[in-house]
Formats: C-alpha cells, sequence, structure tokens
C-alpha cells in the first residue's frame, strides 16, 4: 500500500503518525533506560500488510487445538521428561527442577491459566508455517490491539477509505480485551466473592515495554475496580516480601506491612536465563510455584512450549498422541509443521551443501538467538565439539514472499523538519511478516478439566527482508497488522 | 487529597500515573527539541484541587458575557484606537497597522470565531479574579480534556470513589469537542456544501506543545473525515506557498503543486513578538488577515484581548459601555475585575509602600513577562525614564488561599526505581490555582451578527505558591482540574 507522494509532505505524515502513535500508547521507554519519564514511538508500519483472508483466517481456527496440545503436553510427565531432560539446556533443567519438586509436593494451584501465542511465516505458496508457540509473557497483546486503531487512522486518513472499506479488511483485534479478561476470570476463580485477594504481576527490574502491560492493568481496573494489582520484580519480593501461608497461600506484604493473598501470578519475566540474573530468582520462582495462587503460566505449561517440542511433534506420530485425530483441524496443524533435524554430524554436512535453506534456532525466548546461512556451520562445530551448553535445533529455513511497505523506525525526523520544501518518503522497503495468534486455556490442575480455550486476539510483527529477528526489542521488528484480501 | 501512604508505594503511583498520562496524551517535545521522537509527560497533579462549586458556575455562567463584550470591544473603531495607539508596545502598534489596513481595505471575510479563554484567580474571599482574557492560541484546550480523564482515573484508583461519587465532583470538561466542533461548524459556514476548502493551522516553527494541538485535528478528522487540515508555519507559508486569489480567497499551495482554497486560519502562533522571528512574518500575517478565509482570531478580536483593556474596564462608566447593563450578570462580572494603575510616578509612590501587593504585567501573551515585589521599582524605574518600550501595567496582587497537593514534576523518579523498599510521597506542595474558561464565538463581520456564543470547557494551571508564573511550558505551572465541593 502506497502514499500519494504527490498529495503528502513525508515529514507531516511521519510526525501525524508518530504523534498519533504516541497517543495512543504505541511506545516504549526510552533505551538506555537513564530516563525514566521520556518515551518513544515504537517502530510501525505506515498501512497493514497484506495477507491472505483465508491463510489468517485458518491460524485463527488453529489456536484451540494448538492450546489443547500444550495443556496435553504439560499433563505428560513421561513426555515431559523424556524431551527435555536429555536437552543440554541449563535454563530447561532448572525450570524441570522446579516442576519435579512442585508435582512430587503434589500442587497447591486449583487451575492454571496459560496466555498463548503462536507464531508463523507465511511461506512463498501461501503456507501458514509455525516458527514457535510462546507460552510465557507473550508480548504485545495491548499494543497490537492500539496498532490496529492506528491502521484504521490511516486507512482512512491517507488511503480514503470508508469505515465500511476498513471494516472488510481489518479484522477485529481484542487481545487486550480478552487477556485482561482471562486474567481478571482467573481471579475470579481463585476469590470468588471474596474481595480480599489482589493479582501480582512478576515484571523485569528494568522493562522497556512497559506500557504493553501496564494498558492491561488499565482494563483491567477499568473493567473490575475492586481488583488490586501489583507489579513485583524477583529483587522486590525478596527477603520474606513473598512467603507462603499455612494453607499453601502466596501472601505478598505491602507496604503497609499487611499480607496480601495473591490470586493470580501473571509472568511477564522469568522466560529466559536472563531474567534470572537476580541471586535468589530460582528460589522466588519455586516458591511462587508452590502457591495456590494460580499461575499464567504454571511451570508445567511453560515447559510445554520449550521450543524442542516443535522438532517432536513433527513427527507425524508423535503429534497424533497429542492432537486429537478427530479434530477437523489435525491435518492442517500438521502441514503447519516445518523440518526439523536434531543437531548432528549429518546435520553438519546437510548444512554445508546449502546454508540458506536452514536456521539453527535456540530453546532460549526472547529473541535474538537465531543463526543463519554460513554462520550456522561455524555454531555448529562449537556444539559438537560440546563447548556450547544451549540446546539447539536445526529448522527448514521458511523463505517468504516480500511486501513492499513504507515504514516508521524509532530514529528521528531531521530537526529541521517544519519546513514545506516537498519532502518525499523514504524509499519503500522490502519486509517479512510473523503472524502471531493468541490463545487463552484455563484448566484444572487435577482432573484436568479445561474451563475454557479461547482465541485471544493477534498480532502482526514486520522485519525487513534479510533482517534475521522480528522481535521490537530484540531485533528489527516493526509493528503492523494484516490488511485481510 | 491525600494519598494513603501506607498503602501505596510511591514510586509504583508516580510511574503509574505518569505512563497513564503519556497514553492519554498528556505530554509534550522534550526540550530542547534535538530528538522529535521522544516525548515526555507534563507535571499534573495526582488529585483534583478542591473548588467551591458555586464559584466555578460563576466562571462557566460569565463566560457568553466576556465573549460578547471582546466581540464589541473589537468592532469599536474609536475606543480601540484610543486604547492602542497611545501604548508604548511595538508589538500592538504592529498588529494595529495591519487592522487599520486591512479595515481600510474593507474586510473579505464574510466572518471571524474567537475561541478565548478567560483566566481567574480565586482570592482568600473565595472571589473570582480576572487574570486576563486571551483572544489568540488558547492552548490546552485539548490536554485539559484528558487530565480531566487522569483524574477520574485516580479519584478512582487511589481515593476508591465511585463513579457517582466522581460524576458529583467532576465537571464535565468537552474542551477539545467543542473547540474541534466550532472550527468545523465555522469551515461549514465558509465552504457550505464543496467540499474541497481546507483549514491551515499556523503553527510555530519549533513547538514543544505539539500533542495539544494534534488532538484538535484527530478530533476534527475523527468528527469529519473529509476535511484537511494543513499545519504550517510562517517559513513555510513564504515564497509565494500562500497566496490572494482573485475575490481573495486564500490559496496555500501544496505539495503537488494544486492551490487550495483555505476556509478557516486557526492561529497557534502569532500571539506574541517571539511569533515573528521569521523576516517574512509580518507581511504573511497581513496577508492571511487580508483574505476571505474566517480567521480565528480576526485581527481585531486578537486586539481585544490586549491587557490593557483590563485597565479600561474596571472602570465601570467604561465597562457599561460594553456590557449590558441588563444583563444578570453584569454585576458580577465587574467584580471579578481587580484594582488596575497605569504606569505613573503616584504608581511608583504606591509600590514603594508596599510592593507586595502588586503585579506589574507586560502586555505580552505566552507568559514570563510579570514582574513581583521589590523588582517593581526598578522595572518601573526603567519604563518611566522610557528605556524600556513594551507596554506595561499594575495590578493589585491576588492573594490566594493555598492549596495542599501532591505534584508530579516533569523530573524522573531515581533510575533504581524498580524496589519494593517502603518509598514515600515527596512532601505536599502548598499550591495556587488558575482556573481558566474557554469560550467560543462567531460572529458576522459586517452587520455584526453573532452566530454563536457558547462556553467551552475549562482549564486549571496550578504553581506552587511563591511562583510567579503558571505557564506550563514558561514557568512552573501544573495542569490540574477542579474538584466541586
Amino acid at each position: 500500500m502506497e502514499l500519494d507522494k504527490l498529495r503528502y509532505n513525508w515529514i507531516d505524515v511521519e510526525d501525524d503518525i508518530r504523534l498519533y502513535a504516541s497517543s495512543l500508547g504505541i511506545c516504549s521507554r526510552r533505551i538506555p533506560m537513564d530516563d525514566r519519564r521520556s518515551m518513544c514511538c515504537l517502530p510501525v508500519t505506515v498501512f497493514p500488510s497484506p495477507m491472505e483472508r483465508s491463510t489468517f483466517q485458518l491460524a485463527i481456527n488453529l489456536q484451540p487445538s494448538i492450546n489443547e496440545m500444550i495443556h496435553k503436553i504439560s499433563i505428560n510427565h513421561q513426555f515431559l521428561e523424556q524431551s527435555l531432560l536429555k536437552l543440554p539446556d541449563e535454563f530447561v533443567a532448572k525450570l524441570f527442577h522446579i516442576y519435579q519438586t512442585v508435582s512430587k509436593q503434589g500442587y497447591a494451584a486449583s487451575h492454571q491459566l496459560g496466555i498463548f501465542r503462536s507464531d508463523y511465516m507465511i511461506d512463498q505458496h501461501s503456507n501458514l508455517k509455525q516458527v514457535e508457540v510462546n507460552t510465557i509473557s507473550t508480548g504485545f497483546c495491548a499494543l497490537t490491539q492500539q496498532v490496529t486503531q492506528l491502521h484504521r487512522y490511516t486507512l482512512k486518513h491517507y488511503q480514503g477509505l470508508s469505515d465500511d472499506q476498513i471494516n472488510g479488511h481489518i479484522a477485529t483485534n481484542d487481545s487486550l480485551d480478552r487477556v485482561a479478561q482471562s486474567l481478571i476470570d482467573a481471579h475470579r476463580i481463585y476469590s470468588g466473592t471474596d474481595q480480599h485477594s489482589a493479582i501480582l504481576f512478576v515484571v523485569q527490574e528494568q522493562e522497556a515495554n512497559v506500557m504493553d502491560q501496564k494498558m492491561i492493568e488499565w482494563k483491567m481496573k477499568s473493567l473490575s475496580p475492586d481488583i488490586r494489582i501489583y507489579r513485583r520484580s524477583f529483587r522486590d519480593l525478596d527477603h520474606g516480601i513473598i512467603s507462603l501461608g499455612p494453607n499453601q497461600q502466596l501472601l505478598l506484604t505491602t507496604i503497609d506491612k499487611t499480607q496480601v493473598e495473591i490470586s493470580v501470578v501473571y509472568f511477564r519475566a522469568a522466560y529466559s536465563s536472563s531474567c534470572f540474573g537476580y541471586e535468589n530468582s530460582w528460589k522466588l520462582r519455586l516458591l511462587l510455584e508452590q502457591s495456590r495462587a494460580i499461575k499464567c503460566p504454571s511451570i508445567q505449561l511453560q515447559l510445554a512450549g520449550v521450543k524442542q517440542f516443535q522438532t517432536l511433534l513433527s513427527d507425524r506420530a508423535i503429534f497424533d498422541r497429542f492432537c486429537c485425530s478427530s479434530s477437523p483441524h489435525s491435518d492442517k496443524l500438521f502441514n503447519t509443521y516445518t523440518k526439523f533435524w536434531n543437531i548432528s554430524q549429518s546435520a553438519r554436512d546437510l548444512v554445508i551443501k546449502n546454508p540458506s535453506e536452514f536456521v539453527l534456532k535456540s530453546n532460549q525466548e526472547g529473541g535474538g538467538n537465531n543463526v543463519f546461512g554460513e554462520q550456522i556451520i561455524d555454531k555448529l562445530d562449537r556444539i559438537l565439539s560440546n563447548n556450547e551448553n544451549d540446546a539447539y535445533f536445526l529448522m527448514q529455513f521458511i523463505r517468504q514472499k516480500a511486501i513492499k511497505s513504507l515504514l516508521i523506525f524509532k530514529q528521528p525526523p531531521p530537526s529541521s523538519a517544519t519546513t514545506s520544501v516537498a519532502c518525499q518518503p523514504p524509499p519503500y522497503n522490502q519486509i517479512d511478516s510473523e503472524l502471531g495468534i493468541y490463545g487463552s486455556v484455563l484448566v484444572e490442575t487435577n482432573g484436568h478439566h479445561i474451563v475454557w480455550n479461547q482465541n485471544a486476539g493477534h498480532l502482526l510483527r514486520s522485519k525487513l527482508s534479510g533482517e534475521k529477528e522480528a522481535g521490537v526489542f530484540s531485533g528489527a521488528g516493526i509493528l503492523d497488522t494484516p490488511f485481510l484480501i
């Protein structure tokens, strides 16, 4: 989608969109975070990116099956153990140790909440290809709803589309509402009519993407003003600030020295080893898990999101154990898996023949850990000689159809920006996009009854073709939305 | 209104309010403006400030009479000339020259739009005391509506007030909606059913308070998507970019070299000599005034806001010439005037006796030009010896009842802000407040029929007691709202 460059002065347009995005909260703290009062607009595409409606709808349709598969993996102790314990991954091993400890002691929590996001690329033949399923701290659920609003504005005012036309091409995105409502509903299931318990957001000590999290908090407060919400890092929770009561209640000592019972722990940290820098983080993670509070996610739901399961589920026999074959979507879901190889000498031989056909992926979450092309060989050599402790696996590189797009990066426009001299848009960029579908699932811990299993909105992140990572903070990711055609 | 410091950690509260304010657009560009992508939250009070309902309501009730008085002054050529030409004020003289030129040529515009703001202090006996009436570029009409929303949030979540209680104490503030609608309505009157004309915002080359202006633009676009709006500085309009057509149409040459007819010129610049730094600014201001476009404000409405009129209208005989004595509000309005003195040796003698009872005010708009206390004598000596060219007048200092308030300044919290160590609120400050009431008036230029004369919301700005200026950008002003009691 192009801007009518004869009609619009680019500097005016960029300033307008950047400020409009800021007024919608599509911004983050400035990095480095020495000045906490300053916010800057996150990178966004000027217009939404075209996507086939059927492809988008398929991804939406598949999500409940994915939610259910994650749940089924999470309750299969033997499969978790077999799959994860052999991984040379210290982070997974530590998570697994918490899981073992808690499952031996017996789960105190009656329920567990998952807010997942399944990420896809769309290949050159318009096939959905699953990149990963995130089961912890799935970000941008608030901001993506705002980007949908931003793109409705740009379509209306820079493309002249009517509301009806926009409604026909832009899917409703209620990710913020759904995630906030899921947390509220989990809180209600824990607390019943008792109004005294509170929700705990476990957050990083330094968090640039704070607006995405605060918007969930504000939405929850607007929907249920009685719910109290606390944001605490592991460091904040140490020294007895968080503790267990006689019935495994999770108790947070607040500023007035009273203890508040926590109903739901929502993790926006603890997704990778980098989140455990504080010395007692792991002890605190265990303590949280031992409590009666509903964890979003529980340790077993987090483990079920380890990327190793992608490689395992691409084996149809294993896939069929976890995806009900009677599901109308099972074949379609299986087709979203791409080819995987475990690390071996023969895998190395494959890569040498055609390095650009592969990507070496790490189990670590948070982006920035993938290796591409020629660099895979060096990395494989270090892994094969046991000089690397993290778990990796090899995946077929997904070749996408590049789309032409006009981008607003973080960089500022020239400081002499108020000028009427005709200022042309920058060159259009070729971008690749990654579609994320959110799902929400609440399950009973014992008996494994699924209380709800639902969709929860979507995310589109784009990046310059050739860039390796689509993470908005870790890499070159740009917030986008799908324009359905 | 106090924060329950036993219940809330101040660092959490400050961060929450600062981010919530940012998400509502209560922010400005960072100064210096080297980095146009960064925005920072403007200073706000945590809670609204108490105000007697009857005092607030009186200010609201007076506004239509004030709108009408400004109009009556603007059409009284003899009074304008007598009052302004003797002023030793180069800025006013230049405005007057434009007015004379245009009135001799005959006004091309059929209508003129005023968006005014009458500012008041409330003295220790709860009396409204008018500080000034602004008739050009009355700022914060968008942001004050957002601060009302922010304070509804803080009252609900940090004071536990119900929606009903909040509705009982917080007046509806629709200043953004009203100002946007006034500009749209003026555009419709100019253009009728012709959809091709556009609105021109005349803005400063460097503008920190851009969000307040962009919000008006976005509100207008959402109400009337067909209206095109251009933001241009004087520099942007030079070199033939703006010109007059054969019927005095105001024509803006756009980026594609076509000419767009301008329906309404909305000045968010041109309010003080500092806005005329670009060499051809005055020529361009004249050209705009000569056009058929509806100016907001016209040169005569701008002139009617010169502060000199405050001193003149505090004479009851003059007041009665401009305020219909049959108006139910005329006595009440007259009582809002405080005592004024023109600059003279006898005024100097008065000040020497009790300097703290006076303030020396300049005609210049934009804040930061007042002189207080002992410093008045030095300034008066320079004025009396004719070494100063700007117009000043002496006003009785209005002593206010200080209110205790909790403030969020621009300064960042400590960088080690994520800590659970009990962090107390900063000391409460004593503040003074200034209430602004917006009004909107559209008049026919010939015949002087008033098409509409209405209220358009309100603004409350506070400052630390003892601070001299309440300007949010020029001084120590803090955005606030009234809590009616």
